[in-house]
């Protein structure tokens, strides 16, 4: 992990000189720029997405001047929608599990190899199960009962545990339907697993959906998690080959090993801040 | 290819000793068991399947008495759905396209090349496009306009043209949807390839559908056509990674890919006998 | 896991009536085959290779009058070399490891969640590195100091450590030779997973060998060791795409994905009675 | 295909400021960027890698000013080597093959279908085999005769027919080796697709090493050719999983659809100036 960078994302309308314009002014503020990554919906009229990755031990201004200038100079003329974040900065994560453990514990073990920039912050479920695999990471552990009369609540009780400690919540197979109230704190934040290549099989038991159709390939999907179920943008899927000889039990088992993974990547390129989300797409730059 | 084998698929209620009983059948009739595969959907009470490949040339039989004692012996007993394909028997198949040529090409290149198991007896399209495409390869070509004031017009035309040429029957992107009363004539045997990861995307325009939701992978499906429409059973899947830069051209290119990688794969299976469908699934032995 | 089959593998060479002779057999003792799959290098004078899968319960005699009524009836005759496994005969695992956790602690997990049919008897390593990690799944911890001037007593005591408590011996990114004596003790029964794919970059650093090369895939191996280095029976092999933005570090992080998901099959397979070495290679029945 | 565009590829020394000044000089040229990908080997010290494509409908000088100017004010500073093409001159292939065809369609195929810029100026062999499948698709055909006791003399006269007609040499399947005199008249501009994962395999009958090694996966390797045989840049790679079924005849078949893909790909790459190389390396970007 490389402590001596800052990422700069950008959202615009597409019109000549934008790349010029924002390379020199880094340029002029004494920073490298390492990585650029740049897509246009359409030369013509289109929208412009943007990601730069520099170096700062060279900077010449302090990190808020230097957001202020870039507001005042760059961001404004072009119309942008811009991020700023620098890698020492690290993120913050929480995680909401059920009882599954396979893509809680992948994201345990890549944050514990030094594979994921974060901080793991807590990992919140509604059961007990996990507590001893998540404490011997050195992660705190809190079980939060699901108030059946009164999911208000229980997510209250979420909310107050994630306040100051969360700029990404991952929910790692959370079998909870969170309310749009609760999704409106972290704005492109929740990224969740679905154990299915969506928007096939959407909704409940998707293994189980798998298996009644007999397909060939199962899925998982990671997404921003948004108000209709399912339905948020895509950050990433893969699938597994599957045949007539795998039962349910089969495609939960190989499933698993896809979800994962899907899951682990999507959380990485968010912590790598290489997401820009364009309203129900999202434009991922690896 | 290899001329001198038999196929013996076989559907029937799971018992004890069916494998001895068939595998004795064939042993005292002088034939080598060169490949066997079997699956049980549950050892107690479920279906059983089995494929079984043998030589033929140290048989004791004619072909006509082998099957009628087989019908006897073992057949009848055990409530057997049973199918007997002779390699020599070299299968005939006709395609049907409209414009696209991809997956066609994809057929007559690798039938040419010879790794399909077939006689191409004729390629019947609703365009002109492809007429010398298709000669070239010494392969009849025949145009079939779309009477779109009357469709039974139109497939009785290419059921006349298919009569005694057609054991299988290609879809190789033909663009029209055809009768239930069409597909009647060949059941289990007409073979389409659908441009997405069905059952997502069913209906027209996938590869519009899947960059309009913004998905990762796009994918082609073979299958066989039933009547209700991109719903019969899935043969072979598979899909291709793509990202934010994919526009729908993009897409069709990168689906053209697998599609006609899919389609192919189906068809070669199902020459080679290694299909048994089991309601709206396939059993495939590969 | 299902306790009630037993799996017999046999090699023996080609001949008609080898698949009679074994099912009938299995049939007349009371048993239902559930799984069958056969190879042969060549049906006139090759080599024949069966694996067989059949239900125990209604069995009509003991395990060792099978056993001994088998050999006498069938093996002999048709000069099978073969061995009869029972599932309820759960092996023992042992694990050698160094200092690297992700091949150990993915077969730790997936054993845990009841994916491997083993019992993980100890894990031995020349680093305490990893001992609270093993610790926390029950599993014995075994610190075994590598005496660089007698690297045989070193084997002698890795080898008491086995003695009775190994089936299988899984080196996970163990990063020590072993002698041609040491493995001796475990024919077909070591398995390694080498971080390349071989036999490209045998030896040491293979993913600085991949680097240098400029290679656009790297890849993992699972074999079975024997005295050639880097040499014996590849039993699985899978790889993941790079490019030049890859440095030696990041090839190393992709490449731990693919040696733990190679090595787990591996694993997987040799656990379920899956593999017949054959000389220098070795048949998977999946 | 757009014509409108010119792609600008450099390498030179990495420092602070190098996109800045490459964009503004194109912006203030009249020119808008639509893509722009760079690497840098590292940013202290290393070397660094730019692709620039831009639109050039704008453009406020001729192309030959342009070329000076950037030389003058940009490369020089810079010490840059650099390229710059434009799409509306399209690249001529020549395509060299022996007697398999399936490199050489899929390329013929696509080039047909729109999918390649370039011009096929013609198809050389030493073997008349693929003359009508070639001059089907309207493209020259020349058979070279091999003279065994003077290859020089067959290469000068492949190099007479290759004159002024040649951008982009492909070997598509040519058994024979070509001498390093041949190859310095193309430099980075020969590509060869090799039969196996190199570095594995290389050298003749890449299948029956494959065979005879057990390997569970084969591979597919386009390269740019150099004086060293089967040594040189690496484009592209590819792999088709295989299993103790496969014969070296099943090898080759699944192997040709492995080499045709790789080679359309890379020869695609190089067409679109995505493809830098960096002594024994590759720079691809995609």
């Amino acid at each position: 992990m490389e402590n001596n960078i800052a990422r700069l994302r950008i959202t615009c309308p597409d019109q000549p000189g934008i790349v010029a314009r924002v390379s020199n002014f880094i340029y002029q503020h004494g920073a490298n720029i390492t990585a650029l990554d740049q897509h246009s919906s359409d030369p013509e009229g289109g929208q412009f997405f943007m990601r730069l990755e520099f170096q700062t031990p060279h900077l010449d201004v302090s990190r808020a001047t230097l957001a202020e200038t870039f507001a005042q100079q760059v961001a404004a003329p072009y119309q942008m929608d811009w991020h700023l974040n620098y890698a020492a900065d690290v993120k913050k994560i929480a995680i909401l599990v059920s009882q599954a453990d396979h893509a809680l514990l992948e994201l345990l073990w890549r944050w514990n190899r030094g594979e994921l920039e974060a901080t793991i912050t807590q990992v919140i479920s509604n059961h007990e199960t996990l507590r001893s695999a998540v404490e011997n990471f050195g992660v705190p552990f809190h079980y939060v009962k699901i108030d059946a009369q009164d999911k208000g609540l229980t997510e209250k009780k979420i909310l107050a545990l994630l306040k100051d400690q969360t700029d990404c919540l991952v929910l790692a197979r959370y079998m909870q339907i969170l309310s749009e109230d609760f999704i409106a704190h972290y704005p492109n934040a929740v990224i969740n697993i679905h154990h299915s290549f969506l928007p096939a099989f959407a909704g409940a038991q998707p293994y189980q959906q798998a298996y009644d159709k007999g397909v060939k390939l199962i899925g998982a999907t990671a997404h921003y998690v948004t108000k209709e179920l399912d339905m948020g943008p895509i950050i990433d899927q893969d699938i597994a080959r599957v045949s007539h000889r795998d039962g349910v039990n089969h495609l939960q088992e190989k499933g698993r090993d896809v979800e994962r993974n899907v899951l682990a990547r999507a959380v990485k390129w968010h912590l790598e801040d290489r997401i820009i989300v364009d309203g129900h797409k999202t434009i991922v730059f690896v």
